[in-house]
């Protein structure tokens, strides 16, 4: 009585008879194709980590860049398109500075990844507020930051859902990640454990052997703000696993 | 010589033979995906209990919040496609403010339910006043309120539909919990029966366990208006079931 | 050499070989699956009486509305998809309401249902004046009025058809109501024999036993222009069948 | 090596093979499930008249109303979608309004339907001066009138080609009563025996039997300009057949 | 390896593989379903005769009007959607008269064709100036005028293309016509010659007997400029073949 | 795996598999249904040569006019969709004018086939500065001119591409053309030899007599800038070969 | 249960049920049509050397312009649908010169690769800062550059990725190429080894003999900035290879 799948997956807009978006799932997908990114939450500020993709040896690793900085307070990650998630990146940097403009003080992190998700689930639409994509974003992102209320994670995914994680981990390595994540996190792990265990699961879910120039970290800190580790100190880790 | 179902079912605004619009009746499926939510209106004051999906141990349950406020003497809980609730809600909050300004008096919470309504009913149309869906809204929501009528409980689906309610599930565990909530309400019930009902019917359908994290609880009553309880009163009640 | 009917059904604008428009016929069809609703025109006023369809016993019955009142001298019964009824009763009450500032009188029903017509049947297109829709409104109308041409009952289809009559079913129950009407209607009849006849009529076709909670009943006359009947009078006019 | 008929006939402007526009001909066809109107031009004036279609014996005859007026001096009978037919009947109001206002002369018959086919062939586009149609407009019309040039007949189709007539009747019953008109008119015939005429005609192609109240019966003449026939003037002429 | 032609000819603007437009093509058929028109130049003017389609006795010949003054000095012939013509028809006066105004002389035959061209092939686009048209015109044109370089006689397609003549036929008779009009065409014939060869083969074309009221014939010549023949000439030269 | 050719061929702006535009190919078969041109480039001028076709003997040679002139130095002959060259002519000439009004010299020929190029690859899009095109224009272009750089022909095809040439062939006989331009064309060449080459060159692929009245020729030199070679000077050429 | 690859490859915004966007994909295979670039960063300078397809022996091999300059620092070498590159490659200078007027010094290679990305990302969007694109462009393009970091090479796709690059070869022989470019390049590299092995990679790709017509060669060197070899020069390094 129903059709197969396969005739709702194409329209952007279209439910399922099962009241599904096929679209956003397959958006959800591409994140999967995308290199592993991890986040890990501490008390002492949050570690971001990426896994760097080197497909020629004549490729300068260092252009690769799936960390940027969102405000000297908030972080990003993102895994997936990257083309699409300049859009985002550039809509929660302009929103950033228009807070700090406005009240004169650091915007909330939760508030930016809110600002991000607006964007993101007005795909398909026409509206006046920010550029209109005829698509959902195919990106997912982790947002490390500090704020009033002290350090935080959020991730978001292409339907716009975003939610609070201690640790987690996105792109093609994402499952394994996720679980090497749950049996090591602990709620008073220090920044440094959280390095640690962020290069640990990286180094075991990246089909590479991981070295300084392949892996891309930065950290959230109360002291330092948003800040990369130079490829020496990642070495220096991942030498010390 | 009629078309078999599936030949009319992704025109958004497409009749099928027996006057039926199908995209509307999917997007009823798609709440059928989300979180179990409940309502329960009593002469005290009206409940509202939602089931939190916690789908990994590091995430951080306080994040998923399924009741909004809408203003101070109306909530409203939602399931379906959260992201596109938010439109709804904003719209909602809007209307509040305005009827404040302009009558210095408090929205009834029907007129809000119809301003939510209208908006939900446009998807399709490219009108000038409110963000234009290229798709029926995903969403049930319950509002729950206080005016000169007394207290209210008002459910809306995604038709645009609203109907007031003394009790009221919607979500995936909707159908149970109605039976259930049918068979245990009455008139003269006091809140914290109701809210004693509201968490034993969610017990019933939830696949996980009961506890405070994974479930959101708030109540709209004549002495504070609409207020969240802390997760240690809803342990509180859970341990008294 | 005719494609088969289904081939021409879903283009809102289409005409079939034969001439005719289906996806009006279909928004017709969409009619046939609301609830009855019946009106009869008497020489001392209009009757209105409706259907309510209780489907939980926690809904409250007076919330479900399917007769609106459109001025003072004028309501109006509809059936099929309430959300669409509602931007065609707008229009109806900001025409009277113009109306009156404008010329200080009374608008005549006859004109209500045309200036409804005319934006009914503009779906398709997108005009300047007033709200466009991409596809035909999915329900029927009965306006039951009182102006200087005497008491007159109008009934509009979603082709934007309206005629006058002496008395006129709509909804799912339609078929067997109008039959007996014609059997008992009679000019000379008095509001009170008008009032019982169509609840009468509505008793035999509604599936449910006919109460004062599952109808509506209205009624425009000389002496109180639109009035609802309360509760307990239909329940009187119940127990005296 | 040409497609079947029916693979162009969807498109509201796309040429066949053969050079034909199949919207344009099955909008045609609509008129024949129209009811009968017939046209009779004498030197004394213009005869129109048209059948009513009574469906329901509760329809009050006097609302069907399928034969306006234009200005004093020019009268239009239709046939076919009404509601297509008052766009086009407001513009030929509208237009004989101005040419009066501009030019303080009545506006001659056949720059009305030349008004009202440029209106008429202008669907599909959208232009600024006028109500665009996404579709051809499924009528056909019976301009009578009186100008300087005399008594006057003109007939306007679908496709926008208006011709001038001595006789001419359109709609479901037209084929055969364009062969009785054919037989009986001649041009020095008084308007009394094209009433005769033209009711004759139509009591042949009417299934129901011809009386006062489902027929409807105008007349263009230089004493009177536009008028309708009561029903008891056209009951004389009906039993006088 | 390719598609049949079938596939690529019912997109406006789609080239098939061989770099066709079907939909101009298509447009060129329809006027081979019109009704035959002819224009012939002579040193001492330009004759256009058309043939009248009467298809019923009541039909009254002069409203059918298939030659048109363009401007004093130019007369146009059309066959094919006669509608059709009439946007073009009115283009070309406007820029007459425009020329007229602002050189103060008469626009050149082949200016007038090379503007109405202009307009004819802009189908399809949405350009600001003039009526945009979603397909080709169905309609050929033939330009008969006289300005500085003398006598001219013009045709033109539905695919804008315009060229110069000595005689040309256009319209369902069109290949038997040239061909007729190729044996007899010769430069030093007099006006007088053109309209009897005109009329001849026409005749010679026409299903029905050729007459005074079945045809229209007009001549642009110095001394009259653009001029209709009335019916007795017609019938006159008729009569005399 | 890949679907078959022609369903990538219709999407004016689809990528096929193989990163192929399919109707820009097409647009490029539609040139070799046109018109044969040659021009040929020598250190004292540059020779543009163009059949014409005369599907009629009633036809006036001269009103078909394959070469035009875009300013006194720059000269262009086009085969192809001769109504779709006339944008880009007018683009050409406008953009001519321009120049020298603000820099006050000749535009280079190269800058003017950049120009025409420009507009030539923006179809499909809808920009402001220039009408746009809903398909690849179908037709190419040779530009023949003199600047500051010397004599100089350019030719330009559907996509774009304008490249420089000594000698070039376009249209239905371009192939074997550009095979005989290449045995016989030498960059020493005075102007009367390549008119003779390319008069020869146009008798072998025309399928009729080449004659005065059916080759258009036309040069560009220092001496006379732009300049047509009238009958009899053709007639001279072809009468000497 | 999911459809074929080809089912979703020609929607320009479609992501597949992998997560894909094909058109995406096939736009890159265009550039696998496309001529051989090669660009070789060294400390010395970044060189550039494209291949020329001489398709014509009349065609002038200098109009064949595959590497262009961006600014006085930076060069572009494309491959592709060369048409596309254009509006890129108007866009990188307008962004260069504007850097240059407001911050008066040269913009970084990474910015202007970085803005020429943020243009080809857009396709599909309507946007107002930037000619908007239907389908991503088919072009491919290595910026060669000297900016404060020193020389750089970047590589775009059209995917709108760019990347740095020690050495990157693009276009139909860039496999080959760019597996010699890693077995010889190295990091101490001299600009003139640099050339030699560009044109050593090149010969062993194009499957014409190279030779000083039919390559194209330009640097960047701190000293000249961008500047062409002169055909001799590329002929002496030929032959000293």
């Amino acid at each position: 009585m129903f059709l197969t799948r396969s005739e709702y997956d194409r329209g952007v807009n279209t439910f399922s008879p099962e009241g599904r978006l096929f679209q956003v799932e397959y958006a959800i997908e591409a994140i999967k194709l995308g290199s592993t990114a991890i986040g890990i939450q501490t008390s002492e500020g949050v570690v971001l980590a990426v896994e760097k993709r080197i497909t020629s040896p004549l490729m300068i690793p260092s252009t690769i860049e799936k960390i940027v900085e969102i405000d000297s307070h908030i972080g990003c990650a993102v895994s997936g398109l990257v083309a699409d998630s300049r859009t985002l990146v550039d809509h929660a940097r302009v929103e950033c500075a228009n807070h700090w403009f406005v009240y004169n003080e650091n915007m909330k992190v939760e508030s930016v990844a809110q600002a991000v998700s607006n964007l993101a689930i007005r795909f398909g639409d026409s509206d006046d507020d920010g550029p209109a994509m005829s698509r959902p974003f195919g990106v997912a992102m982790l947002f490390a930051g500090l704020d009033k209320s002290g350090t935080q994670l959020y991730h978001m995914d292409p339907s716009g859902t975003f939610l609070e994680f201690g640790a987690k981990a996105i792109g093609s390595g994402s499952e394994g990640a996720q679980q090497s994540l749950q049996e090591s996190y602990h709620k008073s792990m220090t920044l440094q454990e959280a390095l640690k265990i962020a290069l640990t699961v990286l180094k075991q879910v990246m089909e590479e052997k991981v070295s300084g120039s392949n892996v891309e970290v930065a950290a959230v800190t109360p002291e330092k703000g948003f800040h990369r580790y130079p490829q020496d100190e990642v070495e220096a880790i991942i030498s010390g696993l």
